[in-house]
C-alpha cells in the first residue's frame, strides 16, 4: 500500500512494534503484526480453541481485540515520537462466519487529527481454503486520541 | 435486579452456563458469570499482565470480550430451549483507565424481538480502592440475532 | 433530574438555548428543548408528514438529529463559557417503530473529560394513546468533543 | 462501479426511487439519489440555512440521514420485489468540517445475508472551489434488516 501520510517519527516501526510488545493480551492471543506501514498496520492471529465462543469460531471479542489494535497502531503510526495514544471508541459487526484458521486485520487510519484519529479496520479470514478467501468477516470503524505521556 | 422479562427457558441460568463454559476465550481471559438474570448477565475478570496493553491497563480487546459475552449472554437468558445467538455487532466506549483488580460487566437486555436482542452493557473498576470506585470505565451498546442451530 | 455535575458557566441554559437557537435544522425538524439541566437535556419533535421514512414514521435521520443535538446540548452545558462543541461520532439503534405524535429524545453525560464527553440518549414515544408509552425506541451513545472557537 | 451483487428485483431502480419519494424527510432535506446501482447508492443534499448546526455547517443530524438512506436503499436494491426494509443501527463519525456547498453520501453494501445487510457510507464534500475536495467529511458503518410487509 502506497501511503499518503506524512511520517513525523521516523523510526515509527520499531516505536509500534515496542509498543506491541507491551500488550500482554496481544501474546496471549497469539497475535503478531505482520505488515506496519504509515497509517497502516496488518495483524494475524491464528486460531486456538481458547480463542473460540461456543460454536468454536473465533470469539468476537478476539477479533475486536486484534482489530482494535490494528487501529491503533496504524493511528500510532503517524504520531511524533514520545506520544501515546488510547482507544476511544469502536465499533465492529461480523459480518461472516470468522473460522479457523487464521484471521488478519488491517487497520488503516481515514484521518488524523491533532487529538484524534479515525480508522477503517477490515478483518478477513486466510489461510488454506476452503473458506480461505479474502472476503471480510468484520468490519470496524473506530477513534483514537493522542495523550500526553504521563510525566 | 427485578427483571420485567418473561422467560421461555426454564433452565436458562444452565443453558447460558453451559455454552460460556465453551467459550475458549472466556477461560483464557480467566472471565467468570457473576450473575445471570432474565435480560442481565455479570462477567468478572480479574487483572492479569496477559491482559493488558501498552500501559499495564486492560486492552480494550479484553473488555470488549467480556462486555460482548455480558450481553450475548444477558441476551440469551431470554431465548427459547434450542436457540443460538451470534453478535451482529458492537460499539465500546471507553471512557475511565480500566485499572486492576478486577473488572465487572453489567449486560443488560434493552429490547427483544423475535430475530433481534439490542443490550446495554456496563463496565466497571471493583475491588479494594484506590479505583475501586463504581463508576464505569466503559460503555456498550450491542445487537445480538438468534439463529436457528444448524441441523 | 439531580444532577452529580459541576457548573462552570452559570449562565449554560442561556448558552445553550442560544446555541439551539442557531442549529438551523431544528427549526427545520420543529424541535424544541423542553428540558436542560447539567449534563442533561430533552428535546422534543411532534411529527410531522416531512419527517417521515417510507413507512410513515419518523426517519431514522430525523430521529438521530435529536438525539445527537440532546447530547451535545448535555455536554455543552457542562462547558466553560467560551467553548465550543463538536460531534465526533454518534451510535443509535432503533429498536421500536417511532410512531407519530412525539418523539422525546432525553440526552445524558456519562463522563466528561478534558476533552471528550460520553453521552447517551434516550429516545422515547410520547403523547396520548396507543403507543403513547414511556418505551424507549431508539438509544444512542457518542462522543462530543470541546473545541477552542476560532479566533 | 461495477456490481458484484446478483439482482433479485429486476425494477431495483424504480422501487427504489419510488420508496425514497415516500421518505418525507428526505424531501424536507432537499436530499435526491443522483445514482442506484445494485449494492450502491448516492444521494445527494445542497446546503441550506436550515440545515445547520450551530456554527453554520451540515448539522450532523442531516448527515447522518442522507448517509442512513444512502445506506438503507443501496440495501434495498438488493431485495426481492414487495420486501420491506428497516434500519437496525447506524454508526457515523464526523471527521472533517461538513461544509457547504453539497454533501454527496456514497452507501454500498458490504455484506448481504437472508435477514441482514452490512453497508459502510462515505460522504463527501462537492463543488466548486476551496473545500470542493473528494476528502471524506464523514464516515457510517451500518445494519438494515428486511422485514415482511404488513399485510
Amino acid at each position: 500500500m502506497t501511503s499518503e501520510f506524512k511520517v513525523s517519527n521516523p523510526d515509527y516501526a520499531e516505536t509500534v512494534r515496542a509498543s506491541f510488545g507491551r500488550q500482554g493480551l496481544m501474546h496471549t492471543l497469539g497475535a503478531r503484526i505482520v505488515a506496519i506501514e504509515p497509517g497502516w498496520c496488518v495483524i494475524e492471529m491464528a486460531y486456538a480453541p481458547g480463542l473460540s465462543q461456543q460454536h468454536g469460531y473465533f470469539h468476537a471479542g478476539a477479533i475486536g481485540a486484534i482489530a482494535d489494535s490494528a487501529a491503533g497502531y496504524a493511528a500510532y503510526s503517524l504520531m511524533p515520537a514520545g506520544a501515546e495514544i488510547l482507544t476511544v471508541e469502536y465499533k465492529l459487526n461480523l459480518i461472516r462466519p470468522a473460522l479457523p484458521p487464521t484471521l488478519r486485520a488491517e487497520g488503516r487510519v481515514m484521518r488524523t487529527g491533532k487529538t484524534l484519529t479515525v480508522c477503517r479496520t477490515d478483518v478477513y479470514r486466510v489461510g488454506p481454503a476452503p473458506g480461505g478467501s479474502a472476503e471480510a468477516c468484520a468490519l470496524m470503524q473506530s477513534t483514537m486520541m493522542r495523550v500526553e505521556p504521563a510525566a
